[in-house]
């Protein structure tokens, strides 16, 4: 299992607009295979700043399944104009959980 | 709930060393009042950067109840060194999750 964590910086102002396209975008995501579960993290100290949050099969169903697909398309239609800078996507192994 | 999100750097040949002490410093914070989980993630792009993500009660379960008791201290020390630079921490409120 891999988590994907995207940093996302939203255009001033346009927070409240990017989250109405997320909860359309998320269906899109959550039907990509190799989807696991995600969640959207909204900064308290950046308003402006949220974490996207993706757990995946693999780093494959993220990068080449997702991103290399038709509804791909979608998803940036619907969510890259709110980006400035674009984000930074990092992945990451589970070393340890309390849970 | 509130989730901290911890972006550390390790000193190069250090990663080893800070998973070990990493495994003793997390009953610290396990046991730290308002504390409800955590994780700790490895990079898979970069082995020095990990991502601790805590879940706590509130903010101040954290910047007051956590880092301001004598536990932290032990914490720090045991935790500290292995950092460069010193990590950013920022806090993060869910809007929205698959699951």
């Amino acid at each position: 299992m891999i988590l994907e964590v995207a940093t996302l910086q939203i255009k001033e102002g346009q927070s409240t607009n990017f989250e109405a396209a997320f909860s359309l975008a998320k269906e899109i995501i959550a039907a990509s295979p190799g989807h696991i579960s995600h969640e959207l993290q909204k900064c308290v100290e950046d308003k402006n700043k949220y974490l996207l949050l993706v757990q995946w099969e693999t780093i494959e169903a993220h990068e080449i399944g997702f991103r290399k697909s038709e509804p791909y398309l979608k998803w940036k239609a619907l969510l890259h104009h709110f980006y400035d800078p674009f984000p930074t996507v990092e992945h990451f192994e589970l070393i340890h959980t309390s849970v």
